[in-house]
């Protein structure tokens, strides 16, 4: 696979990756794991709508969770500057010959609704209601004190559609993984705010919601998470980690909520935002070789959240890897 | 006062803060302290000149350090995007009749010279060498771990100019302080990155370099830097802090170079790139009033390095409050 | 001054530093300092008695505080090993015609009641009610997560008397500070529990208690400390530091609670049980030389709690060096 | 099994844990483990044997490594307050018929040699040479910075015997594991010094060094470990952790060194020398339960070190739970 070119000038000025919807059947146990145990604040909730944010955030929300009878992630949202770019964005799908439509979502700005090339449905706005940043309200903090949503990865069998597209948008490639000796992509790593991602893509049955990840202050604070975590009954849903991320390099924890949707907490990365700056490669050999730490277990690979109406497409299992676990155990 | 809106889109687009080159009497004094002590990585070196960076940072430098007779700061650095970004802002600078010129500049790309509306020598480039990111490289870590440069403070005494020039640039305001009661600017926090500063105005005597700021990776590092500082023969070099900022939010702890040049190590703040985001205010007499810790020397505020060649003015010492200092000290 | 050589076996075996009682116009203030900000636990209370411990103690309480018209300090607390101790004690105390007596004590086994060698009035027990150890309770951590009482200073115009009690009852002198070419002591730090001190003596007008000491996990909790103060209102209470001490090496922090006694949290500090450690010899001279930071304000060395029903003594103020600042200040 | 009391006063002064003796095939691998990776300081060294000591420690040595064809335990240490206690030791060994001897070691005051009860060669010694302090050295730091040798744990079939044994010297015992319903331990956690353990036994095939154990300063440097290690090529010298421990709470992570003996590095834990402290029981089905994270890899369970000459006994293979990994299996 060759590595796109991203667009420059972008069409339209996308800043950071912004907020995600799920749902969940028991909107109380999501709060007690979201709110209670991990940090994240209230910014708003009614009967059937939790929206929380983190504490350096001061948009109204981050983390969209929805009264449903079965957990899925609804959508990923995105930040564009103005709300000029939307128009922009929504000329870019059209030329393309892609669907979109412009909406109305409580606390958003003009919303702009499409699928990407993995399928995945993606909300874009400009705008959302202002709350206090809570950044130094320092007796608000608990457990890791989740400070913004950093990412988000998805699955899918077709990392090259996904990376024309978003390359095409003026996504930059960070780093990515590919196949040893080849240019099969495995993982890709994309960005627009200037760290290493706003969205990652690995391979895998999708598109799926694999997680979405908070940054968290320093390492005290994803020991603290995970001691809090284990102290109020949520042993269980510390997945994996604390480790050390080879690509991204961040110190890392995977968590999973009571509805099965995983979140990280992980420590900040490098600033990269400089035009000089060259996809980092990683051979899928490498993985295998760890910084430190066990491997993550199996369903860490498999088990991701479905998106709502959206049926995921399998690679193929027979023409050689195929999860990304097993071309990881195959590289060995 | 009036705070001026930004320009959107930029005229042209500066990224980021990206370097600062000064000038020592003792190569050798300046080594050990921002090497052996503080924990930069020399990039290069001959016999006279330091070429040094972030344990993060891919770029060639972000700190240039020159032999001379005596110490000044010869010019503060940007990023920009892309070359033609280079041709765009000296049209920019054109059309508003200021001098500027391409230079040629050792490991950078084509390179715009010219100075801002407070008279500060500022440079423009699109590229630098590369080099590797030691952000992983735990093994090198030292005192505070210095992993990027962030920003750089500037004391002039006329806000108001400086403020209308980098908005121009599309430069946002993220937070400033007032005098009480009216819309005289005392600080003025501008950014490109997304983070609340590339580059602080502050009043005072200038053109003159208050400080350039490293990022560390947390509060430990504040701590330990310190105390390396402490066992290393530089206690007396550890200026102000620790201590946590008001506007800003940050932990910091300034220290001044073996030339009197201070440099700021500070954990890293709040994301801050959305269009809704206005400026947050403070109020001058509220500086007054710290989240706790001591209040700066008074030579915090008044000493800065002198910019090369460039004879700074001072603030009309009659006509009411005239240093930051006795701004907020007038105002307790 | 000779530095008097510990008994050894003891007469009989003080463990540690166990408790101080202090006394506070506004019991609600107190909570508010010790408990809502300061992060101590409530082991019991009632209108006129508040019952604190650290995060880890499972004894009763190290910090009782009772409301009264004026704040002072009641006394301080020591645990012997067992009750057979409290009898050994009494007749040490015996032999030296010193005055004691048993008393009950809320919460306590029985107590031996004396004035020790400074004047100061000291409690001895081996037992108290037993509390859950919320050492792991991290949902419980607040601000500075205080998790032990460690020692006390007290302030007292005669070294030598006290340094010749203490260790006759089996303390061991781990470091002090003399006046620089000579044995004229100005701090003593004894210890029996294995770290530098249990209760430390300072040059100064006394007995008064100059503050007690509280652990905290590591340097992260004294930023957040400072932090959480200042956010609840508490920044005028942070007094001095953080900062690296000298004599005991730790990190700390000082405050003053409403009533104007003194807390000290810090770090703890390093293993010291083993026969061939000789007391640490510091000079004064060296103390104004601090590791980095800012040096204390005078009110630290001059402003102490007085013990109930104590008068103190002042140091001779004409015969050369009397308070501790004017030692420090004296040597530069 | 009963919980034996502990003798008071104790018939001789033990007050810590103090050093291990160990044998490399390979002094440089060693060397570049402990010293270059984890962060141990070299005392001394000569073509044979290693003598290192952490950062904090006063004594000569607390981890001895001597060249030899295979690598064992020669001995664990501890220290006695007084060379006075070292002739009690002898006596009360005597009394039991247990076969001892004095020796002369090198670095150490006079020596005595003997077995305990499950047959680990032990010695105990008053004095050792002194050595720097280098507990504020923060320019020497490195790695996990390890602090202080805090304690051994072996394994042994026979925990009855050995709690008799150390609780008749004076150890208290301050948190055991036995099987669900009965009083059969599987872990006795024994102390001098006042904090949960100078030495502990696990039930197991022994007697063999399960592992020793440093302090660090904080959850940071237990990261920061682990980060360094992997970057030097140790990443698989990771075994087990970062975790939080159940039993004594303290964060830990095990390393093997080059030789396959295993060290510990973890937060210290509580204070715990007061009479009213009860053994905290735990049952071992508690430990299937972790706080959170993976469980320990079997050969966590099974490997350890064989002391030198010394052959170990097995529990017996059909009488129930055997090995501490099955017990704990069986218990889920």
């Amino acid at each position: 696979m060759a590595i796109p070119k991203s667009a420059y000038p972008a069409p339209f000025n996308v800043t950071r990756a912004s907020h995600v919807v799920i749902t969940s059947r028991d909107l109380g146990a999501s709060r007690a794991f979201y709110v209670d145990m991990l940090g994240l604040i209230v910014s708003d909730e009614d009967a059937n709508t939790l929206y929380l944010r983190g504490l350096e955030e001061a948009c109204h929300h981050s983390l969209v969770i929805k009264r449903a009878p079965e957990p899925v992630c609804e959508r990923v949202g995105m930040r564009v500057y103005a709300e000029s770019d939307l128009d922009a964005a929504s000329e870019f799908l059209a030329r393309r010959s892609m669907p979109y439509r412009f909406v109305e979502v409580p606390h958003q700005g003009k919303t702009l609704h499409f699928k990407d090339a993995s399928g995945a449905p993606i909300e874009l706005c400009a705008r959302m209601d202002v709350k206090p940043r809570l950044v130094v309200a320092f007796d608000q903090f608990r457990a890791g004190a989740p400070h913004r949503l950093d990412h988000f990865q998805i699955l899918t069998p077709d990392l090259q559609a996904v990376c024309d597209f978003y390359t095409a948008m003026g996504f930059r490639l960070s780093e990515f993984v590919a196949i040893d000796g080849t240019d099969d992509l495995v993982f890709a790593f994309l960005q627009r705010k200037g760290n290493p991602h706003d969205i990652v893509f690995a391979n895998g049955g999708g598109p799926r919601l694999h997680h979405f990840a908070y940054t968290v202050p320093d390492a005290s604070h994803i020991i603290h998470a995970c001691d809090v975590a284990g102290r109020m009954g949520f042993n269980k849903n510390v997945e994996y980690g604390p480790g050390r991320h080879g690509p991204g390099h961040a110190l890392f924890v995977y968590f999973r909520d009571p509805d099965g949707h995983r979140v990280e907490l992980f420590t900040t990365h490098y600033q990269c935002m400089d035009i000089e700056n060259e996809p980092t490669r990683w051979d899928v050999s490498y993985l295998a070789n760890r910084p430190w730490g066990y491997p993550p277990r199996e369903r860490w690979y498999e088990e991701a959240s479905l998106f709502a109406g959206v049926k995921p497409n399998y690679p193929p299992r027979r023409a050689g890897p195929a999860t990304l676990e097993s071309l990881i155990s195959s590289s060995k």
